[in-house]
């Protein structure tokens, strides 16, 4: 007989592990047949699922003002969804060092506040600095950049492959990031692997897989050759082409820098945001809303999923469900990334469902429950594509943050006012269950909720 | 010198795949290069050509209603292709259970009536039944379900991804169904293995096909994963998300049945499908064909290619031949799959072609002929894209169906009205062919007709 | 510490690869991970690339009328980047057979004049050759074909996958091709290997890579394989498909033609093409640069890439950089290629940039310089997607055509009035770097040029 498998999401799990507040739990796991050759894609893999984990990360990387978790495509869970998860921890003024990654990548801001820079390539510097003192004459003595974003928890931020970025914390507290890389995106036509280039500091050694060492390298030679996308260049070209001197094209390797990933600024970064009333930035946020985006250097990157006014579901006695997808943040058509927050009240439960177009990575932000994922036989335990999942909270609640592989994921509902059962005849289900048409009356219609159910009867459903 | 392979699609070719009035010829066949490893996806295998098969199907499955013949990635030229093929041969009051696949599906109606029903994610139910006694105050009386759709020999289903789908026998014959499920499509995210969810029933077991055998399993614990989606589940759970007792949720299992994929029904399926004379059902299909389509839930999944009226070319010497792709099925965009069918009369020819965007699987439902593929050295025969292709009806004329991996599939004739050789200059091909002026000539008009050819010379053409 | 690698291109080296006026130099290469099996997909290999090298044809093809150079899937660091790299030198009078691909092709004439003649299936006959003597009752003897076009020097030739062509000298000199077929594109369903499918002649063996031999055959039998597509019908069908005798039809095979892959042409090729005054040539052009193109049959296929006029870029110091991709030349977006064209003046240098969304393949035409490419570990060198490029001319300037696999390639900058440096503000790059903010500023506003610099300090940079 079938026996189902579970994931536990409760304290102990997190503790389990050695995280306090949250864990990433990527539900889905994967071994290989005999005689078969394992591929890094995720499209062409086998993915043959017979266990369920909560993941631990790969690597974990101490830099001065902060840590980074990596899960990576070591993890042959994550490999087999062709993601992988990166968790920034930032220190108060902290900056994560600017660089691109080889594919797009979804960001939740888990908590604090912070400033995001993203280069868009080509497009203009609207932003002035301002320790402008009001010297048109000379542009170098004004400071001029492209747009930054203050960010807070709850954000969504989108950045697409190829596209530089940094983030700051400029807030009192801890600036937590949760960030997906779609390694395996039609956008990343190099390979499966994972690269992070970066534009300064030097801490190429660390952040790379392992996957990506060179055959035959020592441990030292690999340490040599860390460093930022200058390094690689000579002095006299890296000069000519800032036309600077050939002491500071050196210094841009910043050899010697141990700092790693995530620096301390001197002082505070002193950059002005434009001051907004909330009411203003509720009315630009909606004017988003509505899809105009006149050109790609004035797309939107960031929406928070975490307001309870944007919830696409919301019921009083189950908890609410927020999308983020390219519908209302139209720059993920080209990412092809999506997210989704569910929050289960006490004792709820998410309606049973499958994936129909996408995988979905989750994140347990908060709180505790259960995850039920089954595959097509009744067995084995995955939250892919097509399989089917349902999400229970246990007396503490729950919040989960879900990354999808699709800009617009569609799931296909099993209970409840939409659900795949109520769309089918009586007289299907009576036959096809073998039940009388009383049951399949029963079945069909006694959840009249819709997506997130109540916990009617925690204890023992009704007869 | 190049000698052709033919494969003689004569009676006795069918006897010979022990099937009385059809067969599955997939014209393809592959080996291997030594010291290569193959890989299980379309795009990037390793489809070396040296022989032409057509194809007995990999496992045949007996239910209580019906049987089913499977033609799966087991079977190496079907892998090479990225698709599967399924022939359902359902009884008078038999039921195909509700299921799902990864992959989308385009079905051929070969023979028979049914209903046809798919539940689309998300959309209302907007058919009612007839045993709703006009009791509007409780809902559960009168039964709602997704619109249905009756079913008739010649209709092409599209059935997209991850959507639910069920069949009724509810003719007076035997009702055929030829499908194919594209499993190397994009919207495939999980991996090459075709995987079919059932909603209902204990079928599991059987459709799987043997690579997805988990390592080490016995056939017996084999025998004990089989189930629908609900049998993973506990009880509870169960009982919980419908919010039914927990005796109804363990029946919901289905875990002693043993009817197999297609079951008999109790009595008859009472459901009613709205009465249409002929002229509103061509007028409805006309409207359809303007490509007005207002959401995807009232979009059209079924279109006839057998009426003689819908061919896009005819021929009275020769014969007719219909396309059904997301010009006059929209929703055929969405499943990247069209079907085309070639009813070719005694002797007549199609002409000699090359796909251009596409494979073709061919189903070879009535008559018999001749099918010559050549490749590009003039030796292996196979039908995948760009290799030439020439078919010939015998004395019984030909009819078949080619379902083709693109939602808009393009051939290159070569002989004919539209034809490759007639859009070149004479001088051209005189100096490639090293022919004279007047031989050009020949090559270049001496066939007028479009696609379909009359059998002007079937002992020996004119000099 | 990190070295970087170079590439000297100058004459020594064009040497070194035996053609005296232009190199292919693919700068990527690529060598294997323990223990891991290589695929042939350029999305999923692994391509780590610890050297950089300029590429030595795989084979050489003499012809009747010319020579054929082939860069195919056998030398690994093209197979990385799933294309081949094809390029032909054709005498005056020499005409390259008729074939089509299975996959997209986009040709730079790198040299010479000639016609070129690409088939668009289904699309009418709209040009007439000059030897129709008004006898407009017998269209065989005047004969009709599908547009051919002049092309020149600079001329960009899109070739869809599928879509047969020929080319023929119709100029004073030498007329040299340089092609790239994309293998790996989407549009290429079958697998990654090359295959080109010849309508005429008999130079099938050696067109076709080693990789497409079938095991077990010997050379003799290779040998006997060889052909164009007729060679594996039998003479009859042929015949009847064609309403041509048999005799005929087996003269359409060319089974003792060894003339090769470009044949030379008895007396001149007698096509007449349109007469057409420059003026009306450049308005033409600016037409189609609007994007109006009514429907496949009439869209423009070629775009002149050398023109100084058409120049995106252009510095008079440092040289000029051009564009052609799906803005200017719609078609391509069905390839999913295009090109750019950089001039590069003595000494001058071309910014670092990086690919967001392409691979480059570099076709170094004329003059000499220097490439320099660099890994996000600041060692390897290639010029794959993400990696980053620093190119530099050397006293003799340099010119240089890229193609990319991306119809809308973008790079993002490093240097320059547009480039990423300068989008950051100056505080994330001091603190960053671990410079002053004088520095920071250097950084970012002591290159005001964009794309192309001046060798404003050759000897030694500015302080």
């Amino acid at each position: 007989m079938a026996k189902s498998s579970l994931v536990p999401l409760t304290l102990c799990f997190i503790v389990l592990f050695q995280c306090c507040s949250a864990q990433l739990a990527q539900v889905i796991s994967w071994h290989q047949e005999e005689g078969q050759k394992q591929t890094r894609s995720r499209q062409f893999g086998q993915c043959q699922l017979n266990r369920l984990n909560a993941v631990e990360p790969s690597r974990r990387i101490q830099s001065e003002a902060g840590v980074t978790e990596i899960w990576d495509e070591n993890d042959e869970q994550f490999q087999c969804a062709g993601v992988i998860a990166i968790r920034h921890r930032i220190q108060q003024r902290g900056l994560v060092l600017p660089a691109y990654n080889n594919a797009p990548k979804l960001i939740y801001v888990a908590q604090g506040r912070g400033i995001h820079g993203a280069v868009i390539p080509g497009c203009p510097e609207t932003f002035q600095s301002s320790q402008s003192q009001s010297q048109e004459q000379r542009p170098s003595s004004r400071d001029q950049h492209q747009k930054v974003r203050q960010i807070r928890e709850g954000d969504i931020l989108a950045v697409p492959a190829g596209v530089s970025d940094w983030i700051y914390n400029n807030g009192q507290s801890q600036l937590v990031l949760v960030a997906i890389v779609d390694t395996s995106n039609p956008a990343n036509q190099l390979d499966e692997n994972f690269r992070k280039f970066f534009l300064a500091g030097n801490p190429q050694q660390e952040i790379q897989g392992q996957s990506q060492s060179v055959r035959g390298e020592s441990p030292r030679e690999r340490k040599q050759n860390s460093g930022n996308i200058f390094s690689g260049f000579d002095d006299r070209t890296l000069a000519e082409a800032f036309n600077i001197n050939p002491e500071l094209a050196r210094r841009m390797k910043n050899e010697r820098d141990d700092r790693g990933i995530i620096v301390r600024v001197k002082g505070e970064l002193d950059i002005v945001l434009p001051r907004q009333s909330r009411e203003e930035e509720e009315h630009e946020r909606r004017e988003k809303d509505n899809g105009i985006e006149e050109t790609f250097c004035t797309a939107t990157l960031k929406q928070n999923i975490d307001e309870p006014s944007r919830a696409d579901v919301f019921n009083p006695r189950a908890g609410r469900m927020t999308t983020i997808d390219s519908f209302n943040l139209p720059i993920l058509r080209f990412l092809g990334l999506s997210a989704q927050k569910v929050v289960l009240y006490r004792n709820a439960l998410m309606t049973p469902y499958w994936n129909i177009n996408a995988h979905g990575i989750h994140y347990f932000n908060r709180g505790s429950g259960r995850v039920q994922v089954v595959d097509h036989r009744g067995q084995t335990v995955f939250d892919g594509e097509n399989f089917v999942v349902v999400k229970r909270a246990s007396e503490q609640g729950l919040e989960c943050v879900s990354f999808k592989t699709n800009d617009q994921a569609q799931i296909s509902q099993l209970a409840g006012r939409v659900s795949t059962i109520r769309a089918m005849p009586e007289e299907v289900l009576s036959n096809a269950f073998q039940i009388s048409r009383e049951d399949a009356r029963r079945i069909k219609y006694n959840r009249e909720e819709v997506s997130l159910f109540s916990p009617r009867t925690p204890s023992g459903p009704r007869d």
